[in-house]
């Protein structure tokens, strides 16, 4: 019954992260109110977005094309490679916009919680990148936790052997904080302030 | 290009009253991650839903039935009608469960900011039905702001001459308070202490 069909909206938009039952319910409400003008282009939107978007086969990110524009700016300096944990995470640097290489999306970190280990990790695209040549930096911008770090440390002895200057972002990135929750100025401050390991 | 999309699909996201500009973000990144199993089905519902879901036009609720499912609900009170403002109100009157009859839905208050007059509201379904006899009581659940309080009295003014019942929900509706924001005890007492007027 139809009363289900807005059951179901409002439950799907409650699932969603940054939404509760209340807010979703909000929205719904101002969906439904303006059915044409309001739902009906975010419903094509959404469909078209979820054939359209891919995953960048070079760096992880999230774009209609593959290599996304990122990956294939030459106003960007491939030689400069930043390495963050989510799509969000890049996200962030871009608003901010003090990056002005290119990115390697990992996909997570290591965890031993979530069972995740190096295989789960979108790491090759990375070291074909450095095997390739051209690439002088890598500087790690993951989360200040215990995953993170522990995800650092693994991958810098990896690069090691690879004679690439490594760096991590350094002060700005508050402990136990995530990346994607700074200001652009803290950002800005922690790629500033990277330093070799 | 792709990337603009994503950035549509954020700011449509952000537009909903419960969204700010992080949740959107963090919506649209958990939709963008599961597009076959979260994206697309989202959007076929809001696609079936744009064009499902109506207005009743005895009552003002949507629904994909006209009359709604709760209009033509023999197991309801069809002599006890509940006056509300919005489709909001009247979801959270339902979810409280406390009231065992029908509804009018307003469409919004009297408003000379607003510039919302009489023929604004949608009241002529109700004094159809009270025409129409089998009306006992009507209760008016509008929120207690000004705007409220001059429908009310407005409609009360209105529903005089026709001998039926009016009351209005009592204890219970903080000052200044939008009746969907109040949890189902609070409303039930509203409801239970409701007085003639």
């Amino acid at each position: 019954m139809g009363h289900g069909d807005i059951d179901q909206l409002i439950t799907m938009l409650a699932r969603l992260p940054g939404l509760g039952p209340r807010s979703a319910r909000r929205a719904a409400l101002a969906l439904l109110r303006q059915p044409e003008s309001r739902m009906l282009p975010l419903a094509h939107l959404m469909e078209r977005a979820a054939t359209s978007v891919k995953t960048c086969t070079q760096c992880g990110n999230l774009d209609t094309v593959d290599p996304c524009h990122i990956c294939t700016d030459t106003a960007r300096d491939q030689g400069l490679i930043c390495v963050v944990e989510t799509v969000g995470d890049l996200w962030a640097l871009e608003r901010a916009g003090v990056h002005r290489g290119v990115y390697q999306v990992l996909g997570g970190t290591l965890s031993a919680l979530a069972g995740l280990g190096p295989d789960d990790l979108n790491v090759r695209p990375l070291f074909e990148r450095i095997e390739e040549g051209g690439v002088r930096e890598v500087i790690l911008a993951l989360s200040a936790t215990v995953e993170g770090a522990t995800t650092a440390h693994w991958l810098q002895e990896r690069l090691l052997p690879t004679g690439v200057s490594v760096t991590r972002v350094g002060h700005g990135v508050p402990m136990g904080g995530a990346l994607d929750v700074l200001d652009d100025g803290t950002l800005a401050a922690a790629l500033t302030a990277r330093r070799s390991l």
